[in-house]
């Protein structure tokens, strides 16, 4: 059966075929530049994505918060994370430490106090943590500064006997990018020149800097054209979405899309979508106006969302569009709607393959 | 345990002092205009609050979707639900008549499409339905016009033997209120009348209209001021959020926060919580800059959200705050924070004295 006909709305349909072209393009691209790929679990949430982008050549992953590798563990996928965050709190700790017995953990710092604070848990433990330093390279949410990594190297190495400086990373969330005559040109170059000199600092000071990591897509193809990255973690390119727009991402790039039904059709120029806030969230598409993208009628505007309506504005172009119609919407934001559901739909020649559990969906501990 | 040092983070915790004298304080301003209180299910999605709710004379329940009836039967809480929203197509068709043979329902309708094939279901089911007319009261989102109702029920009585018209509805989430110094000043008073004349036009044509019903909490008590409201359904009062300081709505009137963690200390005017857009959700707060309200450091200001990092900037006085530290942020808007998360835990005397599944969450369908 067509899976436009099977399955009820709003539903988060994966296409199969943009989803393998993204992984491979991603995976390709890494190794072209002798990068390692190590993905950010965040976007997808979801084993069955985490084992295509492993058979592709990531052997590592990356998380944001300990429950997501938790769920990773708990099914089997991965054993070797980074998590690209904080780790804070002694109920925190014990988790980290129970992680650690049966998978790799690296994790990020950029606090002394957070740094004292995984030192003590782990002496408690009687192990050793590697640890790589958050370095603010513009995006100024957390990371110390350029001239403080070395600062807090020295002291991690001199104060903290149970944690050991392996690297750098970076977020370059900040990183905007524009279409220019020339092609897209992006500041992530300047965020992966900041890292690696930082990186270079460094090793002239007896630090073994085996991992220099940056994130986020959108720079991921610019940052890593810096000579000395190591290591990317992007998390959207496996579905895209409409963030993606204004650095060149198109509709058919897009494999996620969240399937929803016209249920009210109360003027000629408008429309209701069972699409709210509780399916597609609140997150704007920087550069561009509206809730989102919709495939089959890319004129009419997502104009507002309450819970669980979408409002959209129709031209006249579109106003053929009836109660029970079918629609899919690109969202602004794929991560956090990948979050609001528990399982995704893989289609294959429109049909239905496979039902996957958004087996991290809520992790947020 | 003092629950501050039992909860990892982020994390929902409810204070039940200030939950009972939100469900009290509406329960009895319902009474005490004869209006009968339906409560929106959508903001809690947790049985222990319903049952709370219909403890305290709520034996009726409004859910947004078919899935959080389902939801409340398989709990045994409920079984009289107002579906507020259109049903359509055939997959939700045969859920609600489902529903309908263990509950007492009622559904909205505003399109002939709609209503055509709610009446072709039930028809194949044979069994009749009772359906709301929905009015758009100036929000200008679903509903019709007060002057095309008439012609609506008509069509129906006429052409539909499957579905009776027993009552109006009307969202009035546009109605604004501004706080005048002769007290709350509140549009909502004239969607109220439009909804209580077009229930008079219906009657006037031998309908037998039983509900006069309207939602939203910032307008609650303003519009069923009006002679001839039958049903309120707010949502919000039961937490109440930041949303609502507009309308005079105090911190301490806020039964639900988000418990966060300080994960770093970049900048002396900057803290990073564990609380992003996956837990606070990127939801504005009209009429207040920011994320949400930290209770601690009301003059902290969440200035921006990423998935899992909430970005303060700090004033002098706030700048004492440590990596460690645990905060309850109000949220912005509660209801789709609480559906991120599995679960909320009940605070009394300072102790989570219950952990209450969100039994809805994600019932998006």
């Amino acid at each position: 059966m067509n899976y436009r006909d099977e399955l009820d709305t709003p539903s988060l349909v994966v296409h199969e075929e943009i989803l393998e072209r993204n992984l491979t393009d991603m995976a390709e691209y890494a190794k072209s530049c002798g990068v390692t790929l190590r993905p950010h679990f965040k976007t997808h949430k979801t084993g069955a994505v985490a084992e295509r982008q492993k058979a592709l050549g990531a052997s590592g992953i990356t998380v944001a918060k300990i429950g997501e590798a938790e769920a990773l563990v708990d099914a089997g996928v991965y054993d070797d994370f980074f998590i690209a965050n904080q780790i804070v709190g002694p109920l925190k700790h014990k988790r980290l430490v129970a992680l650690m017995e049966c998978a790799t953990v690296r994790v990020a710092v950029d606090t002394v106090d957070v740094a004292r604070g995984l030192d003590g848990a782990m002496g408690e433990a009687g192990t050793t943590l590697d640890v790589v330093i958050e370095l603010n390279t513009g995006q100024n949410r957390a990371g110390v500064r350029p001239d403080e990594a070395l600062g807090l190297a020295e002291l991690i190495r001199n104060e903290m006997p149970n944690l050991r400086v392996v690297g750098l990373m970076t977020h370059e969330g900040h990183a905007g990018a524009t279409i220019a005559p020339e092609g897209i040109v992006s500041t992530g170059v300047a965020a992966g020149k900041a890292i690696t000199e930082t990186a270079e600092q460094l090793r002239e000071h007896a630090f073994e800097i085996s991992v220099v990591s940056v994130g986020s897509t959108p720079a991921a193809k610019h940052t890593t054209t810096v000579e000395g990255i190591t290591e990317m973690r992007p998390g959207t390119y496996v579905f895209n979405d409409n963030s993606g727009f204004r650095f060149g991402t198109k509709p058919e790039d897009c494999a996620l899309r969240v399937l929803a039904t016209v249920t009210s059709r109360p003027a000629p120029d408008r429309a209701i979508l069972d699409c709210g806030s509780k399916a597609l969230t609140s997150d704007k598409s920087v550069g561009r106006e509206g809730h989102g993208y919709i495939v089959e009628y890319p004129e009419a505007e997502i104009i507002s969302l309450s819970e669980e309506h979408g409002w959209l504005r129709l031209p006249e172009s579109a106003q053929g569009m009836k109660v029970g119609d079918k629609v899919e919407v690109i969202p602004n934001h794929v991560c956090p709607a990948v979050n609001l559901q528990d399982e995704i739909y893989l289609i294959r020649n429109d049909e239905v393959v496979e039902t996957w559990p958004v087996i991290a969906r809520g992790k947020v501990r």
